[in-house]
């Protein structure tokens, strides 16, 4: 059939979001299609408003519609403790926990020998010039715990000792709510090897 | 974290959208941001043209950028044979298996006798004056084997057979591929009801 050529366009951009296939994308556009005022005419506004507002953080690389963010304009915050995260998402998952009170620095993504992604093309020059220029008391490596994750923690962990801060990163163990049973290999490893004294 | 408003606004509208929660949503607004002008700007100019230009087809119910639609104009196509469907995804379904060269009837839903919906809520009437004033010689019940698409092809086929024209139904029986220790028994039972004659 020959859809109309807007609808197909539609869906195929659709379609390139996460999480949403060809299929998908094409149920997301009937959806619109059948509720224009309430959802289809508001979604388009939504989207220009949001590209029009939100630019990256030039401190930190967080989206927002303010720069600095809302994170690093806060008087609240411990601008002397900086957490570093690979992407934006990782930054906003911390502060839906809402249990740090520190800064952050957004590398824009790990290190990935095998893909040719080094240093320069990750944000670590910014990172290291930061911490030199601010004085910055402790680095939170808060990285995956992936292969990526891991090798962009220890060449940040090599670049920032000679700057004289204190370099941490996250704990590695069971998760919350974590099944013995159900956990990897990796992951037990890891836990008995930083296991705390019991009180 | 005070996120940016119109972040928010977006996720939130997203979310709205079939196979997006609230998460997902998330992760769809950051990868537009991170793709402004490949993703963000054309995805909010394709909404906009495509809410501008694509209307229900007056004829047949159908999404197209003209009116009547493609397939109702298309003078290849067999206008004595009427396919009647719940919903204009299924009508595309049907068209992209690309087997079906008759034109259609979207009901814009099915009689659910629970929810309150009723001949008047689905585009009942609209159908058997369709069928009376052109000349449709078979009318196909293209309804899902569900007891609401039972129901409504039920209903329907009682209120056109007094106008002339032969009312037919989808086989119901063993999908292609399907396995028969995977099936559910009504499936197997519709399927042994149904038998045809081997060749």
């Amino acid at each position: 059939m020959a859809t109309a050529p807007e609808i197909e366009r539609l869906a195929k951009l659709l379609a390139r979001l996460p999480g949403l296939g060809p299929r998908s994308a094409q149920r997301a556009t009937l959806a619109m299609l059948k509720r224009r005022e309430g959802l289809m005419q508001p979604l388009a506004e939504a989207i220009a408003a949001c590209a029009e507002a939100v630019r990256p953080c030039s401190v930190c690389g967080n989206l927002d519609a303010v720069d600095p963010c809302a994170v690093c304009a806060d008087p609240g915050r411990d601008h002397g403790l900086l957490g570093v995260v690979a992407e934006v998402e990782d930054l906003w998952a911390i502060e839906r926990a809402g249990i740090f009170k520190g800064t952050y620095h957004v590398l824009g993504g790990t290190l990935r020998a095998l893909e040719g992604v080094g240093p320069e093309e990750v944000g670590i020059a910014g990172l290291l010039r930061r911490v030199e220029a601010s004085g910055v008391r402790e680095v939170i490596l808060a990285l995956a715990a992936t292969v990526d994750g891991q090798t962009t923690a220890h060449y940040l962990a090599q670049r920032l000792q000679p700057l004289g801060c204190a370099v941490s990163r996250l704990a590695q163990g069971v998760p919350i709510g974590g099944e013995l049973v159900y956990l990897d290999e990796g992951t037990l490893d890891a836990a008995l090897r930083s296991r705390q004294p019991y009180l």
